[in-house]
């Protein structure tokens, strides 16, 4: 185009100067938009969720001195010169099992049989592994030397009670939770996950698995934005399918009981674009037409206490503009890194990659023999350009593109398993 | 140890002699489990799952030539000439919608107004941008040429009718829900979850949040397993806390509903580690004790059609041995890849990590300033080093261990956000 229509180019620089830039609105996103209000979560549930609130151990792990391995536990200094050729031998007079502690005192020249975690005994001071022991009636062979403390686990030596185990803002992970529960914690305060309504506007959408007429398309992004949006850790409020009709809009808009609305669909700039003129009308636009291809038609705003981002109806569009700002704010609410949740990783590109200074393009790639080979870039509505691709490059504005075998970010999609 | 015992090597290695390769444990669940029965599962709850079949598209999609772009449909071959300087005038005759076609037909020298995702009408096969078209009574002025074909989306261009669009064992990312329900479908087959079943046993155990004797610990592997589980796409048919108690852990495995029985503790070889007796009466084991450190004592085997997995009581074992064993069992039940979910990173060693030949190692790191530092190995039942750490590194069985400054690859905890 830049080509062959040189006469009109000032007209579509006027277009672009009226767009905001990509990292104007990502500024927005970050100062404008806090963690949620924290909630009690039960043990559970608190895998993957965000703490509100430093958490400090109100007990020690253990709370007593304890076996760290099966056998026999007895005065360590008893057992120098023990060999295998040279066993010493114990008397054998009881065991102690994990909550089942002996109890009676270990005398010199005395052992007890103990299981790993089973409570130290009074008097014994080390554990002779089993398979340096050999039992017999009521005595136990030891054939080699363990000094005083050996595979003793100390009282507190995991968690001291008073320490902080975990700090505000840390996302829990398996052994986290293991952590919490080893300490007798049951439930936790973590922020709240932010409620998502996701609105799929336009008169010619229908259901999947329902009837279509010929000049009816099934609405692919409201199962696709409900699919991003749980990846975000986001509660689906409602998802709704809408005509392209004021009422209809402003109403799905007001409604109470999201913290984000995610209108796809009538956020351009069109006769039946109701969307940015109705978050206009009662509430802030913030952005509206950004600097980026895919998704220039985006923008975001707010009504009251509700975000609301407007993503463009076609399909490509819509994913990359939830990715780069829904997505973002999102993650923001729930307490998680804003940053893309996307594995990274380098390749050299396969294809030239064109894009325009003043312009951020999200270029769809497959990864192939370690290359990077850009997929046809034009059609925001190719749904299945981003199926076919592992991943997606984002040329920054001031740059033209990249040459053939240029060392490019690949941010890859699922980073499933 | 090993410098202070020299007299004992053969002791210890005559228990390494018994214990299982690491690799045959890896092996026979690699061959031996497969994924589960498929189900039919909505479209709202696709995402995440493994399609147990292909699915082809019923219909093209698009279904109907129709509009890239908001602005005028004409005959491209009637705007040549056309320029800022020297701009074509056309009759307006009507417009467009997405689901409300134009009736009639663009005759030459007329156009109508259009909108992005509209039917494209007959007579016309070009779309000329709004930017470059200004509207004023019943007409509009064209200040470019658009070629035939310009700006028109071709019915098709996305997904042709019988076309195959995503195959069977394709793990389902977010916009490949979004094509699903592009072309209609509403539900597909995907792989079962496998339904987990997790057995804390253990006298001492106690539910965290309750009160707790001081030789009673709280039970942090059932949340822990819970939460790995999940990560794995299990679903938790149970969770059960039982005494060292052979009938209460016959009843727990037992018990039909369970794909997977994860039991933790009592998998030694000690007095009261009833579970690898219990399995070899009634099913088989597989394997019991493995060359490794920490989860020696670790095993597996079958129970009727349930795979049982018995994994150390101390915390720090269980969740290796799930990571090396019970995960990737899941994983293949699940119809997911087997390898390790982690993401993985190479970092220099800050310090030596010191193995044994024979013996695979799991070792916690932390990585700070791009370098990996071991955490204190010692200690199965330090649960807080695995918080403390960012992750792990594999000490494989022919290796003694590894200088300072060797690169090695870190395996991330959970590689959120």
């Amino acid at each position: 185009m830049r080509d062959s229509q040189p006469a009109v180019a000032d007209v579509r620089m006027r277009g672009f100067s009226s767009r905001a830039r990509v990292a104007t609105a990502l500024d927005w996103i970050e100062r404008n938009v806090r963690a949620l209000a924290p909630e009690a979560v039960a043990l559970d549930h608190l895998y993957g969720r965000v703490l509100a609130a430093d958490v400090t151990s109100g007990l020690d792990v253990p709370a007593f001195d304890r076996a760290a391995m099966d056998g026999y536990a007895l005065r360590g200094a008893e057992t120098v010169g023990a060999g295998e050729y040279n066993p010493l031998v114990f008397e054998l007079r009881g065991a102690a099992l994990p909550g089942r502690p002996y109890e009676g005192v270990v005398l010199p020249g005395t052992a007890i049989r103990i299981m790993t975690g089973a409570p130290m005994p009074e008097g014994a001071d080390a554990i002779v592994p089993a398979e340096f022991a050999r039992e017999c009636d009521e005595r136990v062979e030891v054939a080699a030397p363990f000094a005083t403390g050996k595979h003793v686990g100390h009282r507190a030596e995991d968690v001291r009670a008073g320490a902080l185990i975990m700090q505000s803002g840390r996302r829990l992970r398996a052994q986290d939770v293991g952590l919490l529960a080893s300490v007798g914690v049951d439930a936790a305060s973590v922020i709240r996950r932010p409620r998502v309504r996701i609105v799929a506007s336009g008169d010619e959408l229908v259901a999947p698995g329902g009837p279509k007429g010929i000049y009816q398309i099934y609405d692919a992004n409201s199962p696709m934005l409900r699919a991003l949006a749980a990846r975000d850790g986001a509660l689906i409020e409602s998802a709704l399918r809408v005509r392209d009709d004021r009422p209809a809009i402003r109403e799905a808009m007001l409604a109470p009981g999201a913290d984000v609305v995610l209108i796809s669909g009538g956020s351009s700039v069109g006769a039946e674009d109701h969307a940015p003129g109705l978050l206009a009308e009662m509430g802030e636009v913030v952005i509206h037409g950004i600097a980026m291809r895919p998704s220039s038609p985006a923008g975001f705003g707010r009504l009251n206490d509700t975000l609301v981002f407007l993503l463009p109806g076609n399909p490509v569009s819509c994913l990359c503009a939830y990715d780069f700002f829904a997505g973002r704010a999102l993650r923001l609410l729930g307490g998680r890194a804003a940053d893309w949740p996307h594995r990274r990783q380098r390749a050299a590109l396969k294809r030239k990659i064109a894009s325009a200074v003043g312009r951020v393009d999200y270029c769809r790639v497959r990864l192939t023999g370690g290359e990077a080979e850009p997929l046809a870039l034009s059609g925001a509505s190719i749904l299945s350009s981003t199926t076919r691709a592992d991943g997606f490059v984002i040329v920054p504005e001031e740059s033209e593109g990249y040459a053939p075998g240029s060392e490019v970010c690949v941010y890859c999609y699922e980073a499933f398993g």
